[in-house]
């Protein structure tokens, strides 16, 4: 029995991913060899008969440098094919096995345009949010619906007063799902209809976005349910939905909803430094290419670990070039405090959604929903002209 | 404006996680409480005014050991209304935000008879499997169509080869998606078609189980296309479309078939010792709660980096004691060859699916096929009496 050979086209356009590799210089070009067969053939590369195959579709050592002695920098590439035009496969071939891996990090990405343009990227971005919130120059104010355990009825009172106090984007905690106290319909439709009525009253332009956090089988039935109820958008959780539910979202035109993806659940892709996936290139470059539009992190100094250093990478990955893509808008959040609202635009710059939970609910709650809204009603921001980390997010 | 009390039902169930946590006892206590907040109501609790939430939502330390000057282990339990009876949920209020705190390795978990309900557990299992296999004491036999860029037609005369040779379990390699060189429904198609006359021909049972790598938008047109077209299982990779997907398609009565679940993209989960989820949990006792009856991970030994301890727990969580749900088989490949199988045999007993994948294919690919079925073929397993962890599998 013989294997019939293989035909097919290849356009010579390849992705780069950049790699840290743990190790000795020669232990990093071993693996950096391993990277480029696991990630495509997963197969013995001296069995392999096939010269495209070889040539092709095996990924390609582009470059290794040394960082230091235990550190190597590689640059691989990827025959764009090898995707077949679908965000899963794309990630796959970036990490899928090679987070098998002790010591692989995978920190930069480098799409050619065929790939960039099976990637929705972000339906609304900042300035699409920005027009939505009739909020030209000023940061954006988030926060979240909790805690856990409160009836729809009262999450909705507590939504009547976020919008009333005039807080953008009011989203579900990412672990109200569909618990008895407040089921996913019955809350979705109360809050929605607070935020409604709120905004009537105050002339305002809130948005209820109810997390998707659900059944994969339900997702979409759920997606509806929030925009038939008036939600303005919705509150994904990759981590455990998968990244393609974005994707999927901000693809679909009967949802058109914005979305803002959570970080639940992916903790371990970024707290380990020697493994991976590099904070800016996950929450920055890889959500904002699924279509996220405000992506959730924990800011430095919150409960969290994220670096200043971290979180400036997703700062500036959200707004880099990146083809045609709008800018997605980073939201720290993570133990954010009013007192600190001035230090969080200063380091992220205007084009920010600031994210304050439990803090404003430390007294009165819609008086410090107002104090929250007049700290960013003063920044003015005649400089945003559009640049990436114009105005923040250094270093 | 006030919020209204809130009012709900609790029943008193409770599941309970345990946590190895990084550092002194005294961080490690900080650290218990901050997860039981976290996981839940994320809210400071000094704030929650409501007795029941107080009293019911926020998880509860059970126990606090000291295993050493640098780690304790800490059980918490969550009410089981906290879970909803969603999977994505329970893996949430597992280790949704707590995977961002650097340190924090879940290693244990016990669900309650009412949360163990909801999830399907393996549709086969060790036992249907064998069924439907004819195989009632041998170890199975898996391998992977391979390599990405080869066509359809190739991969489907590759397949008729295993089939012929009596490999039961012949899926696509988890990168194949539907990339141009072989499109999911040609190849699928194809290779489905192939295995059926090979087992015509043979009078063998081998099945193959297409790569379920897709859009989420699509999933489910792909696994019905796969069901008609004769392939006897999907493989699925719950790190890219996230685990709520093995268990959709595990409750499916549709689409029925044997689920087996690829570690792809979850390697950061397991490789920091400090931090993620403890293999066995994770490929183990969580992968089989979703309804996988097959666990592909890569073995000691093989290309990648797992322990023989984590290699055994694995083992050891497929068919410990967990309510009523079957058995799921390990199965152990990333780089096994064909003259290790004694010795694999030996390690993780007879309930088993060995993973060969490229050595298969170093000389006659059909001789060596042969040859890795009479080498199970000639293991007896007279001791096979539903026991986990017979007859392999130590530690």
């Amino acid at each position: 029995m013989t294997v019939p050979p293989t035909f097919f086209p290849v356009s010579g356009a390849r992705l780069v991913a950049t790699y840290d590799l743990a190790g000795s210089p020669e232990a990093a070009r071993l693996r950096a060899e391993s990277i480029a067969v696991e990630q495509t053939i997963e197969f013995p590369a001296d069995l392999v008969a096939d010269d495209d195959i070889r040539g092709h579709i095996i990924g390609r050592i582009e470059a290794l440098e040394r960082v230091d002695d235990d550190r190597s920098r590689a640059r691989i590439s990827y025959a764009v094919e090898t995707i077949g035009g679908e965000l899963p496969q794309l990630l796959n071939v970036l990490f899928g096995n090679c987070s098998l891996f002790p010591g692989v990090r995978l920190v930069g990405l480098d799409l050619p345009p065929e790939l960039l343009a099976t990637l929705p990227g972000p339906r609304y971005g900042i300035d699409g949010l920005r027009r939505l919130f009739d909020a030209p120059t000023r940061p954006l104010l988030a926060t979240a619906l909790k805690p856990m355990g409160r009836s729809s009825e009262a999450l909705a009172e507590v939504a009547s007063i976020l919008a009333a106090g005039g807080i953008d984007i009011i989203k579900d905690d990412h672990s109200l799902a569909n618990q008895p106290f407040a089921p996913y319909a019955e809350r979705v439709r109360a809050c929605a209809a607070a935020v409604r009525r709120a905004n009537d009253e105050s002339g305002g332009r809130s948005i209820y976005l109810p997390a998707l956090n659900g059944p994969v089988d339900e997702l979409l039935e759920r997606a509806r349910l929030a925009r038939d109820a008036g939600a303005g958008g919705l509150l994904v959780l990759p981590g455990l939905a998968g990244m393609d539910v974005i994707r999927w979202l901000a693809e679909s035109d009967e949802i058109g909803l914005p979305i803002m993806a959570h970080p639940a659940f992916l903790g371990s892709l970024v707290v380990g430094e020697d493994a991976g996936i590099e904070h800016g290139l996950l929450f920055g470059t890889l959500f904002r290419l699924a279509g996220a539009d405000l992506a959730v992190f924990p800011s430095y100094g919150g409960r969290f670990s994220f670096s200043i250093e971290a979180c400036a990478s997703i700062a500036h990955a959200s707004a880099a070039p990146l083809g045609d893509k709008p800018a997605s808008v980073p939201a720290p959040g993570g133990g954010m405090t009013l007192d600190r609202l001035d230090e969080l635009v200063a380091f992220y710059g205007p084009d920010v959604a600031l994210l304050v939970g439990g803090d404003l609910h430390r007294g009165d709650l819609l008086a410090n929903v107002r104090r929250m809204r007049a700290a960013v009603d003063s920044v003015a921001s005649p400089v945003r002209a559009g640049a990436p980390g114009t105005g923040g997010a250094g270093p």
